[in-house]
């Protein structure tokens, strides 16, 4: 599976969501998988990068074309459930932030696209 | 260990690094931990948030009060040695992008700073 977003020439926009587990499942594992195809789906979605590593702490960033796409996104009906839920179970602190993608390089097949 | 960082009110840069490491070592863990140090050592960082889960991908969150910093710590002496060792050894692939951080929030204390 490639884990890497296949996004287009800048400028997009980034979804960067950092946060920390709590110890329980609570139903997290389906929920987050649901969350990742239903995002990926979004009008305006242009892909997705996320990890988490053993002591719970993740960071996803979802990548999209305009402002617009992500407000939609944000007032997604099964979103808004999964987003109350992160707060009341899933996470102990998070931090999301909503960046405008000025310029993007890739490699080691070489720096391109400065 | 606060693994979040502490930015103030946007706007400001995030650069976003997202990295599939090779199988070995190769003196990664230390060189990791070195750039990290260097990084938020800089001026104009504001902090970073990194990850890596199992599998090997990566990614690390790094802020800055603005491009002429980031454009500093790319050119950093140490931090060059570092991108030719990533290249050569250490990344099967990366993706990194620059953006301009527009809005954030954190939670579950709540939404805030919309």
């Amino acid at each position: 599976m490639n884990r890497f977003a296949n996004t287009p020439e800048p400028p997009y926009y980034a979804v960067v969501f950092t946060a920390q587990r709590t110890g329980s499942d609570h139903g997290y594992g389906a929920m987050a998988e649901r969350m990742m195809e239903l995002a990926l789906a979004q009008p305006g979605c242009l892909g997705a990068e996320a990890t988490r590593d053993a002591d719970g702490l993740g960071i996803t960033v979802a990548y999209f074309q305009d402002q617009a796409s992500i407000a939609a996104w944000r007032e997604h009906a099964e979103h808004l459930v999964a987003q109350r839920l992160g707060r009341e179970r899933w996470y102990s602190h998070y931090q999301l932030r909503i960046a405008r993608v000025e310029r993007a390089y890739s490699g080691p097949e070489g720096r391109g696209r400065d």
